[in-house]
Order: structure tokens, then sequence, then C-alpha cells
């Protein structure tokens, strides 16, 4: 079979559903997709099959409707594009992280033991379960007080989202089957075990979720037995579920089994690439995988993903781990916490009725009105600036108990000039962060967006004029997918490596939005007021927003121990949440 | 006749209506009352006539509209009272002030003469007309540069709202008029002289609004003659427009004259009250008279006055005038240039559409159902903490170039938090007037309110929890005209002084809302961040809030220069504007 006539096909697992794309191996067309919405959707308020409540700040999902994406989108994704099986040279998979759960030896999730399914953690915790913060704090606390090297590599604090603190839970409220889980794996490798019958490990997510770093704790690569047992008796010995070789990206985690290769109507045999995690895999779809490229992956909240050939201590990064994105290169994670979910709230809020009502007339979204009635005025018009922290600041400042700021207000001031003073702190949020990866000796030489808010023009611009750099967009909306089939068609030997598979079948369109030097003098302007703003609340000046923090959380506590019924979550996220269903 | 059948007339003039109420003189039971809403409101936009456009910032108004208020509502009180014209002894009248009008010797307004009726100059200047500005800074300027001695009697800045700003505008723009103009004279003073046939002129508004300070300027009174020369050469003499012998609050300006008695339907030649204004007034209505007696008249915006048997040097208060408010005593004014025009522009800005739905079919205002969901929370529970600065702060940083701000901002904040976060900024506001004159040697010993706002009892609260001290509330909705009847008792003699006719008519509900010791507790941290807030925004630790209103004048301007028809104000009252129309 011809070059031409190959495709590979990449899934995309998201938060509510996972993706099916088809793509043309020679050139990177998509040739056809299909969705599948997960029945359980993201579980966080009723168990499952007992309805048992959940604690506040719970998520969790139900492997089988992963396995549903398997047998429902991936054939109707073939039968789409009008290929052949035959044609199907090889699959990949990216996926939502850190989700994990906890497994026999041989891959079964615990849930679907019959005597473990009424327990909610045998039950995959997804990214976004928050109710592991306190064995997160520990952890963070204890390695801080021990100076354990890896903490600088994850800018100085682990997520409570990762596979430590979501695994320590476990321990701390489930003894049982925390003895029971004898692997703990992340959903991103699972579903590579479902496909090829093999348990696989990739260096992606061990080294950004799973605190992974090979040249530290003398050649161990992972937290040692002793501080792991400090935290609790039982935990030394933790790292025994989660050992195993780990696998570059890019290679062939094994052949398709017959198992799934009945679920999916391909062939069995065909390779199946290392699992990888959403953000990361859409650097090689977006050709952003030279040093230097920074990828922002913007959706509620955004990704910064950035190779390097050095390794450097830049403050505040979620994560840099040595062939993490992509073989031979140090691949960075940063992140802002709110982005899309912030505007979202903007509509939440500050979207009076008049408005709704003309947007509905005038057949548009909200978001689009308000970017109408916004981009008409100059910019610095509206007087005012914010702080885009409404959950939290992870890059650089990695302090979730910030919070979001709007300073100038006058009775003026209307609904679109606090949406356009949001869309632009997000946009001095990421200059930060760009300034901070150069500040420490890593030059950001182009700049890349994927995601869903790309298709806001007026904020790419806005992005092109704070930076004052071109913004790229990638070429495809389906990032993640097309990721994973290039993955794929380096797994199957079409391609060396990412690079050339990337070259190929990545897509970017350059300098789609390039800097007004007018405007950009202004927004340099505004942006230094969010500077100011920003060190002065975030670097110790003022310490208002933590005590507002306690106090509200102690407000609440109060008030839920007079009102049991009241389960309204006491704190938001604190970690880079890869980018899922994009909204705005 | 008996005192118990004798009754006054208090009329108070609006910004928008004039009010009459009769009341008895025994008691100050008020058996009758009329509005009437001026036929041309406030004009803002187009003058009347000749339809000419009016830059922006102006506001005027048409004294016929005043006179019809005479003509029509005081008869119809009078009326409704069921009371005959014998019965009543006195009428007394309050106005806005700083409005302001040009007449001839005779009283004449200057826009009544044919030759200058199509002349702007030539109205009536309303107290919230704002063109001024440029004049009012150049006055503030040189006398700050000349070490002026009045200055620091009106916290170290007059507004663009008073007679000498307002006057400096018409010499510059108008000189003829202005020569014409041979009486410059308050509308509160002008009523007076339509009323009696005389002029006379209040010892109040001489002081708050015309800088009148006897014990300074070596006896002279006024500003000198080479101060006014130096901001115009024919401004030197300014002053005799307005001097006349100051008469005291609560005397006797004159008898009813014939035609006034015709357009009331009054029998001629009842005691006339001196003018006086409308905040100034209900103190009387209030029993707020006695040194240390806070009253709070708070609608859009608040003015606090306070009387005191010392003269001290408080912080950005808005002027202390010997025999200002009651003969005697010296009479203290400062104020806050927004509160309900906040919480109104919450309801513009931050009330979704369901919320506006929700209020529709419950039957019930949007202030009442964010104050229902505001006032379920714990104090603290929302996180947050405002500065009610969106019109700027007039006491006690006396600085109109301030700005609002909202922190502590999360994706879970509702609007109800927001508006109640903003509910609490302003009684924060308050409670910073009360401990500045607390400091400066003035104490604060009653807290009373009055005016639109103290029916919200959620508000009253919060201004109880925050102060920590008990909340009178006037017993009258129409102080300023209740006021105005104690007034005109007094100038008839029934009662000897304005103390004995308060006493004895004017009305208190004392400690209606009293604080609670936890709510107040957990206030007092709120409270402390806000003055972290307001210390840093507000005195100098950051300047970004200026910095912002320049770059908006700045991005406003260019605007308006590429669209000339935009004539979007780009600015803010600067003043303590008297409490109007109380929206809230």
């Amino acid at each position: 079979m011809s070059l031409d006539e190959a495709v590979t096909i990449g899934v995309d697992f998201g938060t509510l559903s996972g993706r099916a794309v088809v793509v043309s191996v020679a050139d990177g067309t998509q040739l056809g997709e299909a969705v599948h919405e997960y029945r359980h959707g993201a579980v966080e308020h009723l168990l499952p099959g007992t309805g048992e409540r959940l604690p506040p700040d719970w998520a969790l999902q139900v492997p089988d409707d992963w396995r549903d994406v398997l047998r429902l989108a991936v054939p109707r994704a073939v039968a789409r594009a009008g290929v052949t099986v035959d044609q199907v040279v090889g699959i990949g998979t990216d996926f939502t992280a850190c989700t994990v759960l906890p497994t026999t030896p041989d891959g079964t999730p615990l849930c679907e033991l019959p005597q473990y399914e009424a327990r909610p953690h045998a039950y995959p915790k997804l990214w976004k379960h928050h109710a592991a913060q306190a064995q997160a704090d520990r952890i963070n606390a204890l390695a801080a007080e021990r100076g354990e090297s890896w903490l600088p590599r994850y800018g100085g604090r682990i997520s409570s989202e990762w596979e430590y603190a979501k695994a320590l839970q476990l321990l701390e409220e489930d003894p049982e089957l925390y003895r029971a889980a004898e692997r703990w794996i992340e959903a991103a490798d699972w579903i590579v075990w479902e496909l090829t019958g093999a348990e696989s490990r990739n260096l992606c997510t061990a080294g950004y979720k799973g605190i992974h770093q090979p040249d530290l704790l003398d050649g161990s690569g992972r937290p040692s037995p002793g501080f792991l047992g400090a935290l609790h008796p039982e935990f030394g010995d933790f790292t025994d579920k989660v050992d195993f070789p780990l696998s570059p990206l890019g290679s062939r985690a094994g052949g398709l089994s017959p198992r799934a290769a009945a679920w999916t109507g391909l062939n069995q045999g065909i390779p199946v690439s290392v699992g990888n995690v959403d953000a990361h895999v859409t650097s090689a779809a977006a050709r952003a995988l030279e040093p230097g490229h920074m990828l922002a992956i913007m959706g509620t909240s955004t990704c910064h993903i950035i190779n390097s050939d050095r390794l450097a201590d830049v403050p505040g990064m979620c994560g840099a781990v040595k062939d993490g994105v992509v073989p031979g290169l140090w691949g960075y994670e940063a992140g802002q916490s709110g982005v899309g979910d912030i505007f979202a709230w903007a509509l939440r809020t500050a979207l009076p009725e008049e408005y709704a009502r003309e947007a509905r007339e005038r057949g548009i979204g909200p978001h689009q009105l308000l970017t109408e009635k916004a981009e008409a005025q100059p910019v610095g018009a509206h007087g005012l600036v914010a702080l885009d922290w409404h959950s939290g600041n992870r890059s650089v400042l990695v302090d979730h108990h910030l919070s979001g700021l709007v300073l100038g207000l006058t009775l003026d001031t209307r609904p679109e000039e606090i949406y356009r003073a949001l869309l632009e702190a997000t946009a001095f949020g990421t200059r930060t962060i760009v300034d901070a990866f150069e500040l420490a000796g890593v030059p950001v030489t182009e700049f890349t967006v994927a995601g869903g808010l790309p298709k806001n023009a007026f904020l790419m611009q806005i992005y092109s004029d704070v930076l004052r750099r071109p913004v790229n967009v990638i070429g495809s909306e389906q990032g993640g997918a097309l990721g994973s089939a290039i993955h794929a068609a380096v797994a199957a030997g079409t391609y060396p490596d990412i690079h050339a598979a990337s070259a190929a079948m990545g897509s970017i369109h350059r300098a789609v939005y390039t800097p007004d030097p007018d405007r950009a003098r202004v927004y340099d302007l505004l942006h230094a007021e969010y500077r100011e703003l920003h060190d002065h609340f975030g670097r110790g000046g003022s310490q208002a927003m933590h005590r507002l923090r306690a106090l509200r959380a102690q407000a609440r506590t109060t008030d839920r121990a007079a009102d049991p019924t009241s389960d309204r979550p006491t704190d938001r996220p604190t970690a880079c949440p890869e980018p899922d269903g994009v909204r705005a």
C-alpha cells in the first residue's frame, strides 16, 4: 500500500466525550471523524449503580464509557472517512491527565469487580477530582521541608490532581481498596492496555503527573520509600503500583489485540502508539516541536507547552520533563488556571437581560455580542485592569488561593468593558509566562495557539498586540486527535520520528495575527498596571486575597455546619487542568 | 388660633420635582402633601425654546418650573391637608445646591429676558452641571499655591459645582452675559426672593457653596479681589454679585408678597423663612441637631451632616461652616459621592436575565431580589471586598479620579455577592468618615439615617454592624420638606429657635438597628481589608487608578476626535452632590 492511501486513527479522550479522527498519513488530511459522549459523563454527584452521594470536589469516570469510544466512534469515523480497514496502519490515543485508576495486575479496573462496584474509590479519578488537596498539601510541605530535589521541577508544588495525592487519598480513606489496587495507572496508559492487551507506560504522564525525574533521586527516578513512608506507613512502597519500564513518546506500545480489533473493526496487530496527554500531543499536530516554539492550548484553561534543549529553572512552571513532549528535548508545561471559564463567568455574572435579548434577536452568541460591543473601543478607553485569577494562578505564582480583581470601575462601566478587561487580563497572564521563560533562559521564538478559543479573532488580536508577537494558529480544530494520529504514524514506522511526522501531517497557519504597534504601545501601559497588581497581590505586597479566601472558607464552613444540605464547594482547582471541552 | 390648629408649609425643591408638605406646628404631623414634576426637568441636552444642543456635562433648569411648584403643589397640599389658609402661619423652603443663576438687580432671571433666552449661560446651572471643572481646577491650584486660608475649610478642594467655578465659567464663555448678571444667586435664595419680593441670602449656602468664612480673610469673609483677579482680570470684583447681608437659618426673610400669595392661595404677609439646602435642613426634621449627632442623608449619594461646638480640621470634609446648619454651632458636611447609584450600576451591569425574570415573576424589584439572595449568606462568605469609588471619593480622600474595585472574585462568585460587597463597601466608606471625625476630635455620639435608602433594612443592618453603633431612622420620608416646615415655624415665632421646633416637630426612631456582635466581629476583618485597599489606592501606595483614568480620558479623546458624534461624558461629578431623587 502506498503512503498516499495509508491512514492512521487518532482518538482523543476528553472530559465528557471521546473523538476519533481518521487522518491521511501522507499529509495529515482529516478524512473522517466521530464523537461519542460518555454515558456517565463526569461523575461528580451520585455514584453509578448505587446512587450514593459523592462528597464535594469528587470527580470520577466509568471505564466502560471509554471503551464505548473504541466500539462506536472509531468504526463510525472509519466509515465516514470512506477508507477500508486495510488502509489503517496504526492507532494512537491521548487522554486527559492526571486521570488515574486502580486495577488488578491484569488491568481490570477495581470498579468493575462486583465486590468493589459500590466503593467510590474503586473508580477512576478524573483530572478534576479535587478532594485530595489535604494530601497534596502534606506532600508539598514534607517535600519542601526535606528539600526534595524533584520539587523545583514542578514549580515548587505538586498538584492535588496528580497521581501521588490521589493515591494517598485512596490509602487514607479506603485502605482495603488501596491494598487491592495492585496497579495505579493513568487512563492514558490504561486505554493502551485495553488496545494491546499488555501494560505499557509512557514517559509523559510519568514525568508530569507521576513525579518521575530519572536524572534525580540517585537514578531511581521516583520519590524515595523514606519520603513516602513519612507520609503514611503503608505509602512507602507505593511506587510498586506504578513501576514499569517507560516507553518514549511515538513508540509502538504493541499490536492491536483481537478483542480491540473486534471492538474497533480494525485489523488485529496494527501498531498502537504509547499513551499521551491531550495537551502535549497537540504540539505535534501544530508543528510546534522545535525548541522555543510555545504552544498555548486555550480552552476553559490554558496549557502552555514548550520544548527546549536545556533544563532551566523557570519559576512557576507546572513541570519540566526530559523527553516529556518529544524525545531528546526538555518539555516544559505551564498554565493559566482560568481563561475561557473566566469569560463564561462574565457571561453568567455580567450579561444583562437586554444584552441576552439582543443576542437572541440577532441570532448570535453572547460571547460574540460582547466581543462586538467591546472591540469598537480604543485600547484603554474602558479605564479598567483585571487580574485573571478567578480560579487562582497556576503560572508563574503557583498560588490557587489568589482571586480575581477588577479595578477602574465607574458608573459608566459597561458589561462589555468588564468582559474586554478579562480577555486582556488573560493575555497579560500569558505575557507573564512568556516573560518568565525568556528571563530564565528559555527563549520563546514562536507562539502558536490551539484549542477552542483561537476562533475568537478579537481575543487572538489582543494576544498578538499584548505579546508584541505574531500569533500562529494550529490548522486543525482537533489538535489532540490529529496529534495522536501523528504519533500512530511514527509508531507504525511510516516516519522515522515525531518531528518528521509532524512536519508532514501537522498543520499551522503562521502569523495569522500580527501586532499593531499603536495598540501594542497602549497595551504596554495596561500591562504595566497588571504587573503592578500582579506583584502586589501575588508576591506578598498584600495578603488580602489569602485572608479573604480563609475568611470565606471559615464563613462557609460555619454555614454548612448550620445547613448540612449545602454542598457548595469551598474551593477551586489547584492544578494545571488539561484543556477539555472548550466552551468559549 | 391655638398651636394645635397652626400649620406651616415646607417646600422641598429637588432635581426633578418640588414637593409641598403641610405640617402641624404642634407636633410635626404631616397633614397633606403634593408633588409637582418640573416641566423641563433637568435640562442636560437641548436648550428649551431654541433646541440648541448643550455641550457635554451641562445641566440647567428653568426658573418658571420652580414657580409652578408654588402655583400648583402648594395649594394642592393645603387642600389635601383639609386646613384653611388661615391656619397656615408660615412657609419655608429648601433647595438643591449649588444650583445658581444670574439675575438682574430685581431678581429677574436673565433667561427670562427675551434678548438672552437663547443663551445657555443665562439659565440656572443645576447642582450637577459639571462643565466648570477646568475653572475649579484653576481655582484650587491657585488657592493652594497662595495658601488661601479658606481652602482647608473645604477639605483642600472646592468643587466644580459651586458658585465660584460656575461664575468663572460664565465669565470666560459668555462675558457679555456675565456683565449683565448683576446678581449671582443660589436658587435657594432666589425662590425666597420670589416669595417675599425682596432679596435675602442665607448663611448655609454662602458658607458651603460660596466660600464665605467670616472669621477669615481679615473679616471680609470672602476670597479677596487679588485672588479672584488673578484668575481672570474681570473676576476681581465678582463678590459684588453675591454680596448681601447674610441671614441666620430659621430667621424670617420677609412676609409673603401679594404676587406669591396669589400663586399659592396663602395669606399675604405670612412669614417666609430664609433659604436652606435640602440636606442641611433635614437635620431639624430628624432631631439631629445636637453636637455629635451625625445625620446621613442616603440616596444616589450620601451627605453627612454633623454639628459640633468646636472647629476641628477634619480631613476630607466638604465644608465646615459656623452657623451653617443651626445657629451657634459649627456645621460640618461630608459625603460619599456614590452610594445608591453604585447599587443601580450593579443592577445595570450584573443582573443576569434569569434574575430579572425571577424578580418579575415574583413581582418584586431587582434590588429586593438581590438583597434576599445576598442576605442569606454569613458575613464574609462571599470572600469579596470592594471599593465604593465608582464616582470617586469625596470624603475623606477628596479625589474624584479614584475608581471602583472588586477583589476576591472566583468562578463561584454570584451577582448577589458582588451586590452585597458593594453595599458593604459603602458602609465601610461611612465608617471611614465617622472615624475621621472622631480622630479629629469631633466625637460622633449618634448616627441617624434619612433619605430613600433607609427603607432597605438589610443595608441598614450592615451599617449598624459595620459601624458597631445603633442606627436611628428619621421618622419622615420627606425630611427636606419637614425640615423646611420646621424652619418656617421658627420664622413664624412659634418656637424660640430651631432646636425647640425640631424637638417638637421633628421625628426620629432611635436604635431601629443595633449591631450584632458576631457579625460586627467579621465585618471588622472585612473593614480591615477595605482600609488596606483604601489606603493603598487612595493615599499614594499605588497610582494605578489615576493612570488608568488618564489613559481612559486620552483614549476617549482620540476616539471622539475620530468620531465627532460621540458625546459620551469623559468624567463624573466631583462634588458633594445634594441627595436628590433617590432611586434605590
